[in-house]
């Protein structure tokens, strides 16, 4: 896997029982998976012989980000790797202006949008052009953003200024009117097996999940199956291999439409390794190696998922302590990294059949750790 | 963790959510854990030399097996280390000489039992003795037996020369007329609070756990709770810190006789990965760091689990994938061992509420992947 981020720490600790070798490919060698993996390489994933030279006697390359050079993808399969989920697919993952291009194509619901140059074409996108409906405006630069990096809400044409400073192409979206963010999670293999968890309820604060109901309170079954057969609509077309994560908005008029992709195991649905029969790591592992997919139903009424943001204090052992002691049911996973204000460091899981109850659970628990609830 | 086996790959993988800096000091840089693990030490955990430079940064010191010597763990002690279970505890686990002896003081039911000098003394202890029933008797070496092995069932005198010729001492059981073999498992933590598994039924082929079904069937709430009260009190009066497996025999006339004691992971716990809120892995590393221990409770109303021992076939790719596409709900447990005939080379679980399709599921796919299921 390349990328030694917290996704690969998860995805290894999936891997032990299904008797993967594991190996990874990191940045460096106290990053988050690089303490828990065996079979390290230090390396920079942006250098295609390193990449090559990490692949050889590797049956399958993964990936926990999505921001190894496309070329190299390509390069490297071109030389035999088995690339999982492959360029063809990924890209679609690593720019929003090629995603965008292609579920309209596909016919995929999604926010207006279209490709600006400059901020008199965001003003322009705005106001003037069929279906504007004003500022503000979503803007985003096409590739390399991610937990709300790379994304701008712009109330004016002077604000459109900041997005172009980057030099990448910037995606200019309508701001969807949305009564909540669901995110469809998918998993499908090489010869095309699929599977589809719940679709869940993601909160957002400040452009990062805060918060994951699985499954999404008071859904319709109509809805759920229709952002589900979105979702294996979506990497069935793309040819995606792996976990692939549709983030949906769902608008007041019962509509859903594509906010982001993800080809990875994703935040949204971390609440399958405690909440699901077969967790998103162990099933992006049997996807990327061809095996046949775990059964993704829940195994609770309610699961929540909350992230443990780091907070002003460093030392998270005494609330960890204390967690851990009010709830002997809390599901703890920490990530090994150091605290920062605002970093993610770890995540909770709940799930009981109360979902009040087990919603509070959660929300203490990452308040607690972060140190925003102290009692 | 000192050993390098399946049960210490198993903690690992139960150490990475909860944030824990793992060191293993393995025999070999191949074995289970030693291939899943960062940061392995290559070395004899016999010379007391490579235990002090291992245990030199670690916060505790637990193990994978019973097998270090207990002058070594004393020396440890003493020198500020902190060793969990420690070897006022472990000793008893080491040594089933001591075990009965202590057990006995305690008032803790078990077979009627003596340390023989020599096969006339195995012949007083089967039929001349008070409470003597005759030949066959049960024969242990006091240290080093394990899976069968140190464990002989003599049928005469003659018989009774094999077992004094390790040189070990020779401990003598009445063999106990048993209905079904049960196992209490409890964590200890060193501030004394502990947790009780549901008591399971072991089944043993061949002196070898076959399957584990939880909880033990049929069995009633009174002697449940007496098999579970007496494991706690176990832990408590030898002072264990970590998991502790008790082995009972349970008798036609609803009593229960301590077998074995483990003060460790056990094979009747692996269950617990899949079956209960908290595994017996989880919970070991929660205990021995002193930690607030887990919930214990059952996540279904069956779980069975069943060894996969290795046929006469080394290479179970395929039996895997056909595994896995009849049943998307199996979870397997790889240990990463070559397949040899009769080793351990993994388990499966599998859960739900009809006992029967429970252990059905659980039986295919052990015997599928050991060969001796064909379809």
């Amino acid at each position: 896997m390349v990328g030694g981020g917290q996704l690969a720490r998860m995805t290894h600790e999936a891997g032990i029982p299904l008797g993967v070798r594991f190996r990874l490919l990191s940045d460096g060698p106290r990053d988050s998976a690089a303490q828990v993996v065996r079979d390290v390489v230090v390396g920079d994933y942006r250098d295609l012989d390193t990449l090559r030279s990490f692949a050889r006697g590797c049956d399958v390359v993964t990936f926990d980000h999505e921001h190894v050079p496309t070329e190299h993808l390509r390069a490297l399969e071109a030389e035999g790797v088995a690339v999982r989920p492959g360029p063809d697919a990924l890209r679609y993952a690593q720019d929003k202006g090629a995603m965008r291009a292609r579920l309209t194509e596909l016919g995929v619901p999604c926010p207006r949008h279209r490709i600006v140059a400059d901020p008199a074409e965001v003003t322009a996108f705005a106001t003037v052009e069929e279906g504007a409906s004003g500022f503000p405006v979503v803007l985003k630069t096409v590739r390399g953003g991610y937990d709300g990096k790379g994304v701008w809400l712009v109330r004016d044409e002077a604000e459109a200024a900041e997005p172009f400073r980057a030099g990448v192409p910037v995606l200019a979206e309508e701001r969807v009117d949305f009564v909540r963010e669901l995110a469809a999670n998918v998993v499908r293999s090489p010869h095309g097996q699929a599977v589809a968890y719940p679709v869940v309820e993601s909160v957002q604060v400040n452009g990062v999940c805060d918060t994951v109901i699985a499954p999404a309170p008071g859904l319709s079954e109509e809805l759920s199956a229709r952002a589900q057969a979105l979702a294996l609509g979506i990497a069935r077309e793309l040819g995606v291999v792996g976990h692939l994560a549709v983030e949906l908005f769902e608008t007041p008029d019962g509509r859903v439409l594509v906010n982001e992709l993800a080809m990875r195991p994703h935040n949204s649905g971390h609440w399958t390794q405690d909440g699901a029969a077969t967790s998103q790591f162990a099933n992006h592992l049997r996807a990327v190696l061809d095996l046949p997919l775990g059964d993704p139903r829940p195994r609770a009424r309610w699961t929540v998922m909350a992230n443990v943001l780091g907070g002003d204090y460093p030392d998270m052992y005494g609330a960890y302590l204390h967690c851990m002691a009010r709830d002997p049911g809390l599901k703890i996973h920490m990530y090994g990294k150091d605290v920062k204000p605002g970093r993610k460091v770890g995540h909770v899981t709940t799930y009981g059949d109360d979902l009040d109850q087990v919603r509070e659970r959660a929300a203490h628990a990452a308040g607690y750790l972060r140190g925003t609830i102290t009692e």
